[in-house]
């Protein structure tokens, strides 16, 4: 590409005459922005960041009182990357948001092609339905509303609910095709009993001949209870990795793959004492803690950020961004999730570990 | 294909000359067999037939007292399809048995390609170990040993436990590619402890960035309370197949596939007062009767039988034989196996409903 | 969502204020932008437009006098979406550009995640060299670089070639994960003879037990005079997509999916006399046209445009606008390309024919 | 498993009145016969053969004056394995055979579900029609007419037409899922010209938006011409695998799979020259030599067996029998097949190499 600094002047001012006229006719020369545009290794503005929740939960009851859940259709403050002040999205291909509802409220139906995560991080009892099946949601659950199934939530609880949202707006975005649709009504008829798509498809089993039509898992709660024991159960000091402690990640269990096509979904236990070596990879992810405490080392050398950590906080390391999880206090899980099956879909996820 | 009854003695004598011929040098006429290679639908030697537990109990325990489980390697009374004497054979496809493991017993460690089925009919608490990993066994539950993974039964229970085998063992022979290894120890040794791989691979979830080398699933104890559990949880009205009831399939949670390649397992819900439409599939299927009693209609017109069956009673229905399910007098649940999965990925499957 | 005009000036006046404080702390109301967020239906930036090759040619070899090959690394005009000048893109997911080589230039040996596609506009017997092979490149010719393989260009004709470079750029910035290497060397080594990966992959066959180990085609040159003939051997009139004519994707060898993961590329033949059906889908698409002259309408109502194309033209067509194709005055024969097998494994795809 | 030898005299006899006594039960001692059921390694009765074209030939043509292709429906040889005579088999599970069809015969129009393989042996210009389409066929064209399509073949030309006919008729038996229809017409009517299918599917693209229904390639000729051009192109002395040369297999271009689902097709070269390792795969082999001449040696220390073989003779190799190929005298070329991707897809399949 172009070293400008050994250009002639006179070249210099020829060329920009000629990317002036070619520009009227749609044109504009490659060399000029293919350092930019091709680059060595990950670079985007996505910036690390941690939202500490006893500093945002205010915040978030005050958005309570300035709007409805049913005015704002969707009551959610916006985990913002601060290195992209004003585009929604807390990676360059992942949007997050915390959103509140209230006892009483509704968030009424509707449905897209934008995939999203719920992960509920303060109360219990509110719903979420889904294709006329209503789920209640409790903290640490893992709950999904794909691609244009409708949904709409409503909390008969007493008290807030919270959780994150995940959503793959960026990248609907990138791809140009969003789709969205209203029910006339604010809950959608329900036409199965809750707890049907778990027992159905969530006890290793799927209906006899059952064909696969969708990427998309057809359970859409994964409960926390759930998780939590299955990690307690396979936790054995000889079967820490060292850079993810106990890491699994949610599934489709019609076809093995991520639970839903466009996110990825993870979980994973630090031990007491964790002292995890240095990752990184290319899907910049998102971290929200479901138990304990400890740090993050995000970076390396002089630039290095410490992030400390506790429940309900979030945080979001970018992609090829080198990092380190330490829980010195005790057992900490965090619930995580990233554009992974997407690059990996595509052949163009990578990891790497350590110093390498 | 020839018609005898037109032809000619002299042509036929002709021929039989050349049939003489040719056949000492390794050729015969595909014309005089092709009637019977080829044929218009399903017709093997393979009959129906019932194995009423009552009346096999008795047997069972006599062979505990005719031979060792280490001396046997396998104490199992094979379910010999009448329409296959010596066959060793329940369908052309599949061996069945009942193996019989006495308390302080142990059928010793060996692994082969053959994949095997366990259906607990009778007793609780003794173990299969797989591949490192010991599992406790009850009534109902379905325990698989894949291909190539070794395995070993013991029984530290203070009573005889019962259970269906299930294999592949006729295909692999059609296949001619057995292979067996022992140990030279009768119990291989553990290397994690009971109910890793339910709560790894079993619980909604897979380790991150899993990747399937196998097409068997890596969950090995399906448990029947959690099986029941899930039929109960969905069970309605609305929802009965007319020819199943509530019929599911263990799958393979990394695939979404059969659990394993070879052999498709099935758990079904006949709810009280069931009179089921018939059925008929190209995969000849062995029943083992969990709960309840009931009957199926076996066959059609003047030829059909009628199979009174109740708790642990096993049966076998015929490829392309229509049959019937009712359950006239309370809840009866069925499991069943069947070569499904091997004619499904061949491109060979066939069903028909009523009376298509 | 909100409604603004309906809101009272204080509580307009309040939110700002609770807006201004939360934005400190990396959040934002998603009520203010969701409507922009989630759309009912695409509409981005990108534009329609049309690109005449006879009103290019003269710019594009200006900038051969401009510029070397080796010194701009790719001397390449971008076409550059009208609706988004200055971000390098063609559609919202996809880069687009004419690529000049002139007699005895090198394009020097890289490779980078970001996987390319050159289609061969003006020209023959320049050469790409794909991980160790070199192919001669014709008009017509489909040619791939795949993510992550060693490539370099070279012309040893007497002529300029000019090809459109087709390549996931704005996809991986979304995505962001961009690597990119350079090799110390101009070209890179030749392991294989010209013609390998073809006869190896493209003739009905692959090695023995191959194994597919990256979902990009092995097969590097799609030769258009094997294209074409296809085309020619199956036009039949009753077989006209009413929309397409006859069109074909090209597709990978060794998994019967695209020739790339990211990019979708086809090839159709409207028949002389056509007249196309409307047809929209939610993957905008570049066409670049390879033989005859017709039009396109794109749009509908009072805002629709009639693209009146020929030999060597580009034009784009974004996401979900209805566009007819036309070719009054004689076969032609139309090369295309769109993220749609992106869309597709991600379960996002969406088309609609007529009126629908 | 039982040690006779080490057995009482009284507790055999016990024995054997026990197992009399279950038997009238359908009830067998797995103990007795496990032994045979799941043995160390593959050992059927199937026996290497040869089968030599010049002393088959007259053989073949004697069966063209005895019986005419429509009376015969198919007139056909069996290649008979000498070690399971009257089982209409070559290996265990596949079957074949050589079928002569004279100058103005048709072998009138059926399906069934066993797939079948035509590699032509002698003669040129006859014809297989398949689902509506038909193909002339030449020496060492390889064809198929997949499970469940509609096929007949006619003879055009003016002399004897031969060719090897290779189907799963065994495995279809062992999984008893045959089914067959006739047409009340000898031949079916065509609906697209010849050559259809290979240019659609067969070119490098498949239709847009191609869907998968069937694991059988779409292709139905592979014709000699083009196979023997790429393996002429990609012959390199420096990557002759040492047992099989050159070795590529037959693929459907819509998924990169085995062309049929239960046979896999391959097509080697064996340079002049080779001197080939040893070598066994589970999956018994049928050959026929489609030009030159050379040996193979088959089994290992004082059983092992020469085959010297020539054009257009046939030899077995079955499975887990280890064996080389030698061509001293110039280029040879042998077709292949077997039921390896039925191996593969149910885990089953293995191979070594040398003296592993």
């Amino acid at each position: 590409m172009t070293q400008h600094s050994a250009i002639d002047p006179a070249v210099m001012q020829q060329r920009k005459a000629y990317y002036d006229k070619i520009g009227s006719r749609k044109l504009a020369p490659l060399w000029e922005v293919l350092h930019a545009l091709v680059i060595p290794q990950p670079k985007s503005a996505c910036q690390p960041a941690l939202w500490r929740y006893d500093e945002l939960r205010d915040d978030i009851m005050e958005a309570g009182r300035l709007i409805t859940a049913k005015e704002a259709e969707r009551r959610v403050l916006i985990l913002e990357n601060p290195g992209m002040p004003g585009q929604s999205r807390i990676t360059t291909s992942l949007y997050a948001g915390l959103q509140l509802i209230l006892p009483g409220e509704v968030a009424p139906a509707h449905r897209h092609t934008q995939s999203a995560l719920r992960f509920i991080v303060e109360g219990n009892g509110a719903y979420t339905a889904v294709d006329g099946e209503k789920t209640i949601m409790r903290e640490g659950d893992f709950v999904i509303t794909p691609s244009w199934t409708w949904h709409d939530h409503g909390n008969d609880s007493d008290h807030p609910m919270v959780w994150m949202d995940g959503l793959d707006i960026p990248l609907v975005q990138a791809l140009d095709c969003s789709f969205m649709e209203r029910l006339p009504e604010d809950s959608q008829p329900l036409a199965r009993p809750t707890g049907d798509a778990l027992a159905r498809y969530g006890a290793g089993l799927l209906p006899v001949d059952h064909e696969v039509r969708t990427p998309t898992s057809p359970v859409f709660n994964y409960p926390y209870s759930r998780t939590r024991e299955a990690l307690e159960t396979m936790r054995r000091a000889d079967e820490w990795d060292p850079c993810h402690g106990l890491k699994l990640q949610y599934v489709n269990p019609a076809t093995g793959q991520s639970a839903m096509p466009t996110i990825g979904t993870y979980m994973q236990l630090l031990p007491k004492g964790f002292t995890g070596e240095a990752y990184r990879s290319s899907d910049a992810t998102v971290f929200s803690v479901v138990e304990g405490k400890g740090h993050t080392m995000v970076g390396e050398g002089s630039t290095a950020e410490r992030f400390d950590w506790g429940r309900r906080d979030t945080f979001v390391i970018p992609s090829w961004v080198p990092h380190r999880h330490h829980a010195p206090d005790g057992d900490a899980v965090l619930f995580s999730f990233s554009d992974r099956p997407v690059q990996k879909v595509l052949g163009l996820w990578r990891e790497s570990r350590g110093n390498r």
